[in-house]
This record gives C-alpha cells, structure tokens and sequence, in this order.
C-alpha cells in the first residue's frame, strides 16, 4: 500500500535494525484518516469473503479493527491480556509472548462473542514473530469459527511470523512489508 | 442520547447495583455503527470548541476516540497503561486507581504528542469514580493544553466523580446518565 510505505518513510523511526516506531500516526497517536484508507484497502482484499467480525487483540489493534469494521458492515471483537471481573461467564482463553513487553499474557475472548456461526477476519497493526495472531488464531479456532485471514498493517517479514503462517494456510494480508531496515538507511520493503 | 439509552436498556446486564456490563456493544465486542452515532452526538455537543485533538486510554475508550475523531477530522493519542521500551523519550505520567482491576496503574503519554498548542477532548467510555479522567486531566494540564472537556459515553451518575470534576470547572459531557440500577429493574437514567 504505497500511501502506508509513504507514511512510514517519512514519519517512521528506526531503532537499530529490529525496532520501526510509528507511534506518531499508528499506534500511540492515531492517524483516522490514515486508518480510514487502511480499512478500505482491507476491504478491497477481503471483500466477498463473508467477513461477519473482526477480532483484534489490545489496545493498538483495536483503533484500526474499529474502523477497518466500518468498511465490513460488522462488529469488533478485541482479545483482551487479562481476565477482570467485568467479564463475567465462560471465556476462550489462550497464552500470547510480548516480545516488546517481556512477558507472557493470558488473552481471553468471551464465548458469547465468537461462535462457529462467525467468519472471522483478524486485524493488527504488526506482525513479527507471530505470537499475537497465533493466539488470535487459537481462539477463533477454540470457538470453532471460521477464520477468513489475517489483515496486517506492518510486517515485519525479515522475522518469521508471516511465512510461519502462511505456511500452515492463514491468509495474511499485510499493507506494508518490512524487508530490512536500519538507522543509515531507514525502511526497504518487500517488492 | 436516546438510542444510547435504549440500547443500554435492551443489551444491558445490571449486576447487583453498582455493574452494568456493556460488553456486547460497548468495550468487549463494538457496534461501531452505534459508535458513528455517538461521534455525531459528541461533535454536535463540542462543535466549534476548537478541538484539535482526541485523548483517550487504553483499551476500551480507544474505538470509541477512534470513530469519533473522524467526525472532528483530528487525531487522537491514547494514554498507555504501563510503560513499554517502545516509547522513548520523555513522557508525561500520572497514576489512576482502576477499581475494575483492583490495582494503581502508572499512565503515560509521550510528550511528544501533547503540548501548548492543543485543545483536547477527551473521550472514555465510563465515567464512575472519575479516577481515569482525573488521570487524564492531569495529563493535559502537565502538557500545557488546554482542556475542551470530556465525552463520556455512561456516567454512573449516582458515583461522585462526574458532579466533582464539574464542581472543578471540567465541562463533562455524558450521553447517558445512569441514575440508579437493580437487577429486579434494570436501569434508571437521570432525567
């Protein structure tokens, strides 16, 4: 997605040659317009494919999911790292690594909102080692949903995540595709 | 609002009197297209106020902040909840009591993205103790901003923290009221 690859050019932040921050439009402040020709692109690749909700995981994910969703037609689910006593009844739960916060959550999904009558497109803003949509995956799979595929707003694809999963048969749409970068050079993507 | 009411009043679930979950349309799964709505109504109230920016916190109030920002063609920040190595530089920091979660949760926004310059709306999905407003609030002031007000979507207006904050000065805008609840007679809403 050229505008993306643009935006990130120009406003993306490499740290060594792991760390891209877009925290200026992506995920800390939130671009909306931005995000609305994200959903749109989104919508372009999935269109057709009967996509009844989406599910994302907190909290970056769930500005773009929102208004990704407008796009669809259909609700948001959001995954969420911890159970509280707000969620009350039987949850989908499963274990999610945060490489970027060093620790392990528990991610659960109330089961009055994802069902085997659901086509599930998952939603997040990156994509590296695969942990995040892998748990994702897991729940949709827990509920026995359908799962329609992964739309992703950067890959990392110099890690494994992606081919991981596309290997196994997840369709993982991504908008922008990392393929190296450093501080001298900035970004260079796929293609 | 009158179709916020009437949407609490049918998906709704009172607990005791003190929970109302409104998870299957407000903060665990998202009617975005009700989201729409309350963005109209939010701008209909703040309208010519200024508002050149949305702050929100994680996680619930972001979809929220999201869809309404599109209305007043701004972006929003969200507030994070404990600090990742993924914001450098300097932040901001406050500390707000989550009575859901039972625990203090440091709040922090990057100083990058709030500052003398803007006029901040903030956007929250429940407005009870008003710790994570207050939270908030302190946020603005430390950037220098100045404070349009706050939209909030249900004020549990039989807890203090609405009636304090405007005591303060703090225009606070609530699209729903709740008076009182019971589980024998669901929700009574102020007005």
């Amino acid at each position: 997605m050229e505008l993306l690859e643009q935006r990130i050019r120009r406003d993306g932040v490499v740290k060594g040659t792991d760390v891209l921050k877009v925290d200026s439009f992506l995920n800390h402040q939130m671009d909306v317009a931005l995000f609305e020709e994200i959903g749109r692109e989104f919508l372009r690749r999935f269109d057709g494919c009967g996509v009844n909700k989406i599910l994302t995981i907190e909290a970056s994910g769930i500005g773009i999911a929102c208004v990704t969703a407008q796009s669809f037609h259909c609700p948001v689910v959001f995954a969420k790292k911890s159970q509280t006593k707000n969620i009350a009844g039987e949850v989908y739960t499963t274990k999610v690594e945060s490489f970027t916060h060093g620790r392990v959550y528990d991610v659960i999904v109330s089961q009055k909102f994802l069902g085997p009558r659901d086509n599930i497109l998952i939603i997040d803003d990156f994509l590296a080692n695969g942990a995040a949509l892998e748990g994702l995956i897991d729940l949709v799979n827990q509920a026995g949903a359908r799962l329609v595929g992964a739309g992703i707003v950067i890959e990392k694809a110099f890690q494994p995540g992606g081919d991981r999963l596309r290997a196994k048969g997840v369709r993982v749409e991504s908008l922008a595709r990392v393929k190296s970068m450093s501080e001298e050079n900035g970004v260079e993507f796929v293609d």
